[in-house]
């Protein structure tokens, strides 16, 4: 079934609020209950009687997506179907569209010893601007190698980019970092033969660099890992019709809307500032995603207070929300974060989809064991987008 | 997964009852109720608590499907599996079985001017005799064209069926119908080479009848859409080992169980005499499909409380139903028609399955947000025919 074909345009609007790691496990230091349930949230609460509640698996039963999967799962394209790479992601994500005959690779600064033994694999954890400092170095120094062009971009802390660009790259070759301190630098393997020219190339791409920090107190080393030729997946707004706003506060999330062709603007640090912006750009798009994070780090911390407060703290941006109409508006996750497990999980997304159009299911709170009762089932998460738009009134009816 | 291995030979009988566009949605002003929870149904009420109930997907999550896919889908056949012709359903809708060297097309009679511009799509809504008579007239004139046989058979008003006979016909050629009034007749054009020929061929059968109709005041035009080869789909019995009588009152229906080789006659006009038909026969058969077209009627026409009497009429059939003494009992939809959308929508089917061997749900009423809660689940539309199979203990142990 394709969607695309199903496509009519319409003035109907729909928000996709995803709550990063939103859903939680009931936990015992808190009378048994999930985040959400021991959350106080009023605004979500006004809404679940006018909308239907459901659960949506990301990936697949037990299967922990890291957020690159699950964000493509709820965009629509079924976990297998694509496949990104993070050096690619960490390219989008700091505003770099890649072409057809590039490779993207996460760097990060390290601290080497005389015989290239990793004594910091961080650098002594140096600042950003530091880091701007030695990557406009390496920027000078090395524009080419092998008739390659590369390019170096700076990321945050010790981290940055390296983009290679000529014919017949590939990224099925190994890491050079060893992954743990007290071992050596590796050597960038081919691991099938026709990688074996853009191994080559990384190993020189290393010594160029060593070259050019050998005299850098802390920086003086380089690990490359996540290679990653132009991620092959269709668009968006080619796959559904929808001129689609990505607004987002994290790199990682805006280089997976970037890679979509979602118009993802830089909208500013916060959560507030995304929705200033939004009040500006509305009218234009068929599909707003709304990005939340803070639910995830908290549950990442395994700190559960800090988690409700995260989600409270959201709760109290519904109204604003609600106060742009809205004709179709979606509350869930990308994946569940349960502070008892201090990382991502399995567990299904509790979901909310309000729609004029959806019926209600009459249950009274936003949680994960009242979402298991809601029509919309237990799904998976990439059913979400036909269902949004079908709510909008955007498909037509297929077949006579 | 082939339920034909696994069948087995007994007297069970399976009635699928189903109510065409049952599902509806809550509606705002009628105490925010659906059509099936207004609407008092005793009779179904009292099946309730001795069945289970679910909900079932017609085609995908947010999908709308027409009646030929949603059918398909309620008959076991997934819906990616069939696709058939709009041309191939009118014709076996009237009672014509297809051929393998045929191709069927739904043709219109129209009016058109001097400069064959169409002036009104319908040949102002000629009556059927009208029609009848017109259509008398080409079978009499038009007998072949370049060696193909041309039958012309009547349809409704304005409406007929054209069915061309001959070597290497192709269905990808393009509509003669302009579908909006003001515009000239198109010609027929072959969308692949290979359709040259049935696009030449077509375009001299519309010279052939424009000739014949020169003479009508209003029906002097036609135009003509919906070709379709005879549809490749394996038939019901092949396919569930069950001999399948269906009983329905509209074309569409008819020619749908037809395609798929369920036995179909001319039953009547009213769903009481396809009852009256169902007991004269009602022994010759495993499986019995009864069509109810009323409730989709009213949910198209916005009519919310002439669906909720479509459904209370339903509901005082279902006696009459029940004294046949079915083994397993299907109550449900093909799609949903709320009346708030006036359409087909994507909303799943309430389904209601009353065997022995099926257990009970002690639920109340038959309602969608019941129905949620049932057993069943949520299902896709095409597994109801191995539950019922299974429920009339019809499939055997797959594996030791």
């Amino acid at each position: 079934m394709r969607i695309r074909n199903l496509y009519q345009k319409n003035d109907a609007k729909i928000i996709f609020l995803v709550a990063d790691g939103l859903g939680g496990l009931p936990h015992p230091d808190f009378q048994n209950k999930t985040e959400l349930e021991y959350a106080k949230t009023p605004n979500l609460d006004a809404l679940v009687p006018f909308s239907v509640l459901g659960l949506t698996i990301p990936v697949d039963y037990g299967i922990t997506p890291g957020s690159g999967p699950a964000h493509l799962s709820l965009f629509g394209y079924k976990p297998d179907e694509v496949e990104i790479g993070r050096g690619a992601l960490e390219a989008y994500g700091i505003g770099y569209i890649m072409a057809e005959d590039e490779m993207a690779i996460r760097a990060n600064f390290c601290t080497i010893d005389g015989g290239r033994v990793v004594t910091d694999r961080r650098a002594g954890r140096i600042e950003t601007d530091e880091m701007k400092r030695i990557v406009g170095k390496l920027s000078r120094n090395i524009l080419e190698i092998d008739g390659y062009k590369i390019t170096f971009m700076p990321g945050k802390e010790h981290r940055f980019v390296i983009v290679l660009k000529g014919k017949g790259l590939s990224d099925s070759i190994s890491d050079t970092d060893p992954q743990k301190e007290g071992l050596t630098l590796l050597p960038a393997k081919f691991l099938n033969p026709d990688a074996k020219r853009a191994a080559d190339l990384v190993n020189k791409l290393v010594e160029s660099i060593l070259e050019v920090l050998k005299d850098e107190p802390r920086a003086n080393g380089v690990l490359l890992r996540g290679y990653s030729l132009k991620p092959r997946v269709e668009g968006f707004t080619e796959r559904t019709g929808m001129r689609a706003l990505s607004l987002a506060n994290y790199p990682m999330y805006k280089g997976i809307t970037r890679i979509l062709g979602m118009e993802t603007p830089e909208a500013g640090e916060t959560f507030a500032d995304l929705l200033d912006y939004l009040k500006t750009r509305y009218k234009e798009y068929d599909f707003i995603y709304l990005h939340y994070k803070y639910t995830d780090k908290a549950g990442e911390d395994g700190d559960f207070l800090k988690k409700v407060k995260a989600i409270e703290e959201l709760d109290a941006y519904i109204p604003e929300i609600l106060s742009l109409k809205p004709d179709v508006l979606v509350v869930t996750g990308d994946h569940s974060t349960p502070a008892l497990l201090k990382a991502h999980s399995w567990h299904p997304n509790p979901t909310l989809l309000k729609s004029v159009y959806m019926g209600f299911d009459g249950i009274e709170r936003f949680t994960e064991r009242n979402c298991r009762l809601g029509s919309i089932g237990t799904i998976y998460a990439y059913y979400l987008i036909p269902l949004a738009m079908a709510s909008a009134l955007k498909l037509k009816k297929w077949g006579a």
